[in-house]
C-alpha cells in the first residue's frame, strides 16, 4: 500500500493503531478517512443495522474542522472515528436509549465526560450505535433496530452494546464504546469475534451514561485489535500507578490460570468446551505454565448477589420513566420497579455486603498469575435476533469490579467466534490488556 | 386563615404539607400559589441570591397547565413548588454546575429520573438553585452567585446545596433538592436552620446528576418540616419493605444514642457543645432513655477512607472537563485529576474495601436504638461567604451509605442555627425521618 496516496477504499479496513499515524501526519486527511468509512457503512449498514444516528453532513463538517487543525494542536486520537453506544450523551447527536420514551431528533447539548475526553483528544465521534431498551433487556434491539451479527445475519450480535460490536466487527468503525452491567461488552465482543475491554468499575466516569445498576455499570471499548483498546485506555488514563503496569507479558513461562468458575457445569456449551480445550493446547504449545484455578467457596454466591443488586438498583433507576410513562416501558423494566422478583431492601444490602468481601480476595488471587482465562460466553451467538444471549459467565466479574478483556480468535462448530475472557485484579487494566494481547497472538497465529 | 379564599400574600409561608391539600382540591390555584412564591422571591432573592435560573413566564405557564388538569389526573405533589440544585438535569431549564465550562442559556431537553418522577407526580419545578463549582469545592458560590445564609447575610449558607437550603429557609420555596458527597445536604440544612434528609446511597437514582464521587454521591431534599421530607420520600419510594418502617416513634421511653464520633475531639466547637448538652437535657426531660454510643475502633478510619475514595474517584470524574478546558476548571478539581494528594489506585482499593466492612456493622448498631443522634456541623455557619464550612461530621455517614436527617431547632451563641443529625441504618430512611420528626418536636417546643 502506498501510504502517501493510499487507495481510499482500503482505509476503512485499518485499525485505530494503523490509521492514527497517517492522520496525525496529514498523510491522509480526516475527511478522506471519514468518506472511506461512510462508503463502507453505506454498503453494509442496511444489512447490519448497527447505527441509530449517523449524519454524513455532520461527520464531514467535523472532519474538515479536524483537518484544519495545525499539527501542534492535534490530540492523540486526531481524526480517529469512534462509535458511541446510544445510552451515552453526545452534545451534537440525540441519545435515545432505544426507548420510545426517549425518541427524539434533538441533541442535548451535553457530552458525557467520556465523550468530552475523546473529543478533547481529537476523536471524530461518528455516530450513535444501537442497544437494547435502556441497555437493560435481553430482547435484541426490538424497538429501533434488529442489529445483525457481523458474521451471520441470522444470529444475534449480543447485547446490550449490540451496534458497537457489530459496527466494529463489520469494519464500519475501528473502535466503539459500550457499557456493561451484566455482560454487555464482553458478550457482543465474543459473538462478533472482536476485542473488547470492560474497565475496572469507576475507572472511567459513567456520568452522562444511562444508569441501570450503579454498582455494576461500567464503560468499555470495542476494537479489532488489543493495541486499539490499549490506546484508548491510555488516553482515558485507565492505567494503574505502579510501573508493573506497562511490563510486557511473555507467554513462554507465563503462569496462566484457567478458571471455569461455578457456572461451568450448568452453562458451558459445545462451543465453549471446544475453544477451552483448544486454548489450553495452544498456550501449552507456547510453553505457558497452565493451571486450573478453582475459586474459593464464597465466589459461588456472586451470580446470585449480582442478580439481587441489579434488580434492587433497577427498581430505583427506572422509577422516573415508570411514573411518567409506564405504558411505553418494557414489561421487564416495569417488573424491576414493581419489585416483581421480590428482592427486599434487606436482601439488597446482604448482596452489597456479600460481594464486597470477595473483591480484595479476587485481587490477591489474580495477582498470583500472569493472566487468568475464563469463559466469556456459553457458546456461539444464538440463532435469531430476539434474544441477545446469556451473561452467566460475566456477571461475577462485573460485580467484582474487575477488568475483563474479550480475546477473539477461536471458533465454535459452526465457525462462529467464541471469545475467551482474560480477567484481572481491579485497576490492573493495562496489565490485563497486555496479557490478553499476547494470548490473542497465540490464538491468531494458530488459527489463521 | 380563611382557606376558601386565603390571602395570597401568606401562601409562600406554607410548608408542602400545608399547601398540598389546598392545591389538590382547587381551593387555591397553582398559579395563585406560584405568584405568591414569586412575590417573595422578587422581594428577597436580590439579597439571598439562591437561584441560578428562575423564569417567571415559564413558571406561570406551567402552573396554568397544572391548573387545567382535572382532579382525577392530579399527582400526589400537584402544584407543589420544588427547587432543583443546578447539577441536576432539567429538560426545560439550563444546568450549569456553577462551572464556566457549562455556562449556557439552553435547556438540555433531558430530565434526570428524579426530576421526571417529580414532574410525573405533579410537582411544579420552580427553578435551579446555586451550588459550588461542580458541587465539589468548598469555595462558596464564587463563579455565579455569592448565596447568603437566610439568617445572616454575612455568613455562608453552607454548601454545596447552598441555594436549595437558603431558598427553603427564606420561604422562597417549600422544598428543594440537594446532593451530598461529603456533607452537602446536612451542612447547609444545619446552617440555615431547616430540615434536610440525605437518603440511603442508591435509594434515589443519581442518573442525570453531576458526578463527583460515585461511591458517595447521594440525593436529598430540604424542607421546613419533617413531614415535607417524609412526603417527598414516600413519592420517591424510599421506604423499606418492612412494616416497622411506618411505626411512630414515641420519645417517652425511646432508646436514643448520642454518638460524638471520633471527630468530636478535634472538631467540636462551642456551638456544637452547647446544642449537644441542650439536646440531651431536652430529651431526658421528655423521658427518653439517652445513652452515649462509642463506635468500634475501625470507624475511626472512615474519614480517611472517605477522603481517599472522594479524591480517587474525582480523579476520574473530572478528566473530561480537565482535558477539554482545564484553564476554566477550579485548581482543586485540576488537582484531583492530577492526583496531587497522591492517592494511589491501591490506596483507593483499600479504602473501598475498608469502608465496605463497617457498613453492616453500623446497620446492626443503629438497629439497637430508636434513634441515633450525632453532630451535623462543628458550630454555627462561619462568617464570610468564601468558605462553605467543614463536612468532618458528615463524611463517615456518607460513605457508610446511611440516611442522615438534619434536625433544626437549637442555636449557637450568636443565635445562629446548629442542627443535629439523626442517622439510621441503610434503607431505614422513613423510620429515621420519623424519629427525627419526634426529636425535632421536642427541640421546637422547648425553644419557641
Amino acid at each position: 500500500m502506498d501510504l502517501t496516496n493510499p487507495p481510499p477504499t482500503d482505509l476503512w479496513q485499518q485499525t485505530a493503531t494503523q490509521i492514527l499515524p497517517l492522520l496525525l501526519t496529514s498523510q491522509i486527511t480526516v475527511e478522506t478517512y471519514a468518506k472511506s468509512l461512510l462508503s463502507r457503512i453505506n454498503t453494509r449498514n442496511p444489512q447490519i443495522k448497527a447505527w441509530i444516528h449517523l449524519d454524513e453532513t455532520q461527520i464531514l463538517a467535523r472532519a474538515r474542522e479536524l483537518d484544519a487543525l495545525p499539527p501542534s494542536q492535534r490530540g492523540p486520537l486526531h481524526g480517529l472515528a469512534i462509535g458511541i453506544k446510544d445510552i451515552i450523551l453526545t452534545a451534537d447527536m440525540p441519545t435515545q436509549y432505544n426507548s420510545p420514551i426517549h425518541y427524539t431528533t434533538s441533541a442535548s447539548g451535553i457530552d458525557a465526560p467520556v465523550v468530552r475526553a475523546l473529543r478533547a483528544s481529537g476523536a471524530l465521534i461518528l455516530g450513535k450505535t444501537s442497544t437494547t431498551e435502556f441497555a437493560a433487556t435481553t430482547k435484541g434491539n426490538v424497538n429501533q433496530n434488529f442489529t445483525r451479527n457481523a458474521h451471520a445475519a441470522d444470529r444475534t450480535p449480543g447485547g446490550s452494546s449490540s451496534g458497537s460490536a457489530a459496527a466494529v466487527a463489520d469494519f464500519q468503525v475501528p473502535v466503539a464504546f459500550g457499557t456493561q452491567t451484566g455482560g454487555s461488552v464482553v458478550r457482543p465482543a465474543s459473538f462478533n469475534g472482536i476485542w473488547g475491554v470492560k474497565w475496572t468499575w469507576g475507572a472511567v466516569s459513567t456520568m452522562g451514561v444511562g444508569m441501570y445498576s450503579v454498582t455494576n455499570d461500567t464503560l468499555g471499548v470495542l476494537g479489532r485489535c488489543a493495541e486499539d483498546l490499549e490506546l484508548v485506555s491510555r488516553v482515558l488514563r485507565v492505567q494503574a500507578d505502579d510501573v508493573a503496569d506497562s511490563k510486557e507479558v511473555n507467554i513462554e513461562g507465563a503462569r496462566i490460570a484457567f478458571c471455569r468458575t461455578h457456572v461451568w457445569g450448568e452453562k458451558a456449551g459445545e462451543g465453549l468446551r471446544r475453544v477451552w480445550g483448544r486454548a489450553r493446547a495452544l498456550l501449552e504449545a507456547g510453553r505457558a505454565r497452565v493451571e486450573e484455578l478453582e475459586l474459593p467457596e464464597e465466589f459461588a454466591n456472586m451470580s446470585k448477589w449480582h442478580a439481587a443488586v441489579q434488580s434492587g438498583e433497577a427498581r430505583n433507576s427506572f422509577l422516573g420513566v415508570y411514573l411518567a410513562d409506564k405504558e411505553r416501558l418494557d414489561a421487564s423494566l416495569c417488573a424491576h420497579v414493581e419489585n416483581a422478583t421480590n428482592v427486599s431492601r434487606k436482601a439488597l444490602l446482604e448482596a452489597y455486603d456479600g460481594c464486597a468481601r470477595p473483591r480484595p480476595v479476587w485481587d490477591r488471587i489474580a495477582s498470583e498469575y500472569d493472566a487468568v482465562l475464563t469463559p466469556g460466553v456459553p457458546d456461539e451467538a444464538p440463532l435469531g435476533l430476539d434474544w441477545t444471549g446469556d451473561a452467566a459467565f460475566n456477571t461475577m466479574w462485573s460485580i467484582l469490579h474487575a477488568p475483563t478483556v474479550n480475546v477473539p480468535g477461536l471458533k465454535g462448530k459452526n465457525g462462529m467466534p467464541v471469545g475467551l475472557t482474560v480477567v484481572g485484579a481491579r485497576y490492573t487494566d493495562m496489565r490485563t490488556l497486555n496479557a490478553a494481547r499476547h494470548i490473542g497472538k497465540i490464538f491468531e497465529s494458530q488459527t489463521s
